[in-house]
């Protein structure tokens, strides 16, 4: 809607919209005065006393559907930059995947058969990346994808390099050597950051997704006045099995997001 | 040094001055020109061009005594609302350990006596929060949570509630039910949010930290015009054999400040 | 478009579209390659190398539609506090005006008549303020206040209280002295803030807009490859003869904007 | 005390302290229950409860030494680019001035003997700027300095090139038109800004100062418990009999802080 004309930015904010064309509120109509489990209508009726239940509100993962258009603009910075970014369903349920592996249609029929959700683990890498990006303090890199990724909806846990697997480490083996002649090194759990500022490493996190909450099987749950009810939820309502499914281009939209904004403000570092 | 009057907050910016009267920067001075792995110099260096070599300038973890410092003015205002808050050391090395354990020495001694280190893992609970914290979409609970614990020195990860073992449950497991008549619920993978506000639960966490980058043993390693060399580190610097241990206070330190950020801004949520 | 719900904010954010029902980009299309004097045409293209030269791109009063649009949630807020606010044309070219005075037709005619623009100043005033808004030291609520107006199209000055007369006068006559048994005070220079702080006095400001930069009368130029050339305003291309005249609801809303914000921060300033 | 390291800055954040050497705060006890004409310590009073009554607290215009300490930080920034900064003394009471116009000591003292203070105007002149600072929407130049000035104690109005002398001007008059063959215009009505981003122009401007608060003549005021009473001044208490004076430097810091981060965000601007 704004901030480019005849293909260029002009230098003003862009502005984009995407119209829901495919909404029909009163599926939800049920839902109206019903706690669901899982869900945010709870904090939001503690918070504000009241809340929007059409599709789950803002609290809806079509939210994510901005953050994705939003992506795709930062995506170009990045690529001006010659940085790659991908991400991949890293995990789903108790089943490990590679970047390669298909999606295991089994375990999401399974799920589906059951009225049941998955939960799962997105990974995602920024390759070519200059070393220099982020701050020592206030604005650490590794500190912004944190809060881009917990942002999410559904998500769980953030890690970045090793991760949690760190715990189990010694120094002598986490600590990375430099490679001969440059700051490359021969190992990388850092995970492509030091101290709040990239390394010229790549860029590796992983992201964990929650199983969907909304689900077919009949939930024990309350109304708003408190009330004992069965949560069942309304033919037409739309859920997905797996959430971290779609989670992959939004992950990747983040950390387009997050790099872009350290690309910009890294110019202002160095006169 | 400001903001504090006859025992009282003025409302002006508070100022803490902690002066480190026992350092020795003359330690640091073998250092001067050597890339050491693990560390943000290199990082430094590639931003700026140049880094402070005094016991690790300002990624050293010295500056997280300034977090617990800001943090025990925050928690004067958690407990005003009767929200208590703890941390603990949940796992060092590959040994799990519950809020009442002791340090296990021998793990410690070991890695000393190796000139290695250990990570580990601390868990965080904040318990009588008031649903309600936190804001649906710019500011969700969590993801500043993850922005704070990210910012610190050596940490590679963050998780909430059930974490990344959420990836493993089905959402009729993770989903937590509500006890009959209030928003309490039986289980807490949510952790304490949901939809980035809190839902007056447990607010439960976890933070990983890598093992201590300065490790005793000699290390492989280039100076800063990349030519190879052996880092070995100097008589007089100290170094911890695990930093988690020291963690446990700044992340409880970093938690109250999330939380006394949030408390404030919820009165503007509500008229 | 969003953060609404059955008549009632959600808690998050508000989004509002007001499209161009009658713009016509054509007739704006001779201006593609001019320099036009006392226009931001000029600054973007020497910021970004390009402009959006239609109807003036960003730069175009018509952006502050959406602050009037924005002003009005506001206002609820401020309504809600029983604070009125109101603005008026306090003088055009060089006649003073009184917020009864009708708007003077023949000074507009006579600048119509000769192509040319007339400039002005708006005076607001904002009753019924609580006492307490604004901050010590970085949100001063006169600091705000100005940042919103300087932040208008066309504003160049602005003054609160006593303004710049306050050059002229003594401390013994610009000193508000209080009224018996109350913080209320006799006269007002302070114009409603000290200390950057609101006093519970009336909050009185004003802002001066330069004449409209667009006129029909003829004006020497370059063009964008630095060619002296003659500005004539295309036919169907719309200007105002004074901008001040519709700057009276805009500062309105700029000054309900910076006040519901103090109002929504201040609830955070006591227990 | 930080972020500076064998004369180089490091790129963390520099912090300066400078202690008050020469404070005796009970020559203030007797200002404990007073409440002061013209100064913040009724609005402190009025929001937190309590004011800090040694020197004026936070309100004390002391507080500008840390604002000119920084600035001179900024400065440096600003030789580096070429660009010259300077603010002079423009009108003390009724007398204008030119920079070249040594201080009028016959006013001062005049206005000393009657136990009384005067009111001033700075003007600030930034030469050299490159075209191209600030933002077209929220980070105006104009308006982040605009915020600054009626950031400062005592100021009550800020104005831009033309400022309000722009009201009785003519379109025709106000524009600046393009010298030959550049951008540079042959007038400077704008005051080197249009739409928010710098014109390359100088930056000319100026703010207003009330004349100082604290006055020798007594004063009729309330106590904290607004009982009436007459101020007198307590001994050994010290005040300007003109802030506007040492407001100079303090107006140059401002400018140079404005600018400087308006030079380093405009570096993220272009590729």
């Amino acid at each position: 809607l704004s901030g480019v004309f005849e293909g260029k930015t002009t230098g003003t904010p862009i502005s984009i919209l995407i119209p829901n064309q495919d909404a029909n509120s009163s599926h939800y109509e049920p839902l109206k005065h019903l706690l669901r489990p899982g869900h945010a209508n709870a904090t939001y009726l503690a918070k504000y006393g009241l809340f929007d239940y059409r599709g789950g509100g803002r609290a809806s993962a079509r939210e994510t559907a901005c953050r994705v258009a939003a992506g795709a603009v930062a995506r170009k910075l990045l690529a001006h930059y010659g940085i790659t970014l991908s991400a991949y369903l890293a995990q789903i349920g108790d089943r490990p995947l590679s970047a390669e592996d298909p999606l295991p249609i089994d375990l999401l029929n399974e799920a589906i058969a059951l009225g049941d959700s998955l939960g799962g683990i997105v990974a995602f890498t920024l390759s070519s990346l200059p070393a220099g990006l982020g701050d020592p303090i206030y604005e650490k890199l590794e500190a912004n994808l944190a809060k881009a990724m917990l942002s999410l909806p559904a998500s769980k846990g953030f890690e970045i390099g090793s991760g949690f697997s760190c715990a189990v480490m010694r120094g002598s083996e986490h600590n990375d050597l430099f490679e001969s002649g440059s700051l490359q090194t021969t190992t990388n759990h850092a995970g492509g950051t030091l101290g709040g500022i990239s390394t010229g490493m790549p860029l590796v996190g992983k992201v964990a997704f929650k199983p969907t909450s909304s689900i077919r099987k009949p939930q024990a749950t309350l109304t708003t006045t408190f009330e004992p009810t069965i949560l069942t939820l309304p033919e037409g309502s739309r859920h997905d099995p797996c959430v971290a499914i779609r989670a992959v281009p939004v992950v990747e939209a983040m950390a387009a997001l997050v790099i872009a904004d350290a690309l910009l403000l890294n110019r202002c570092a160095t006169l």
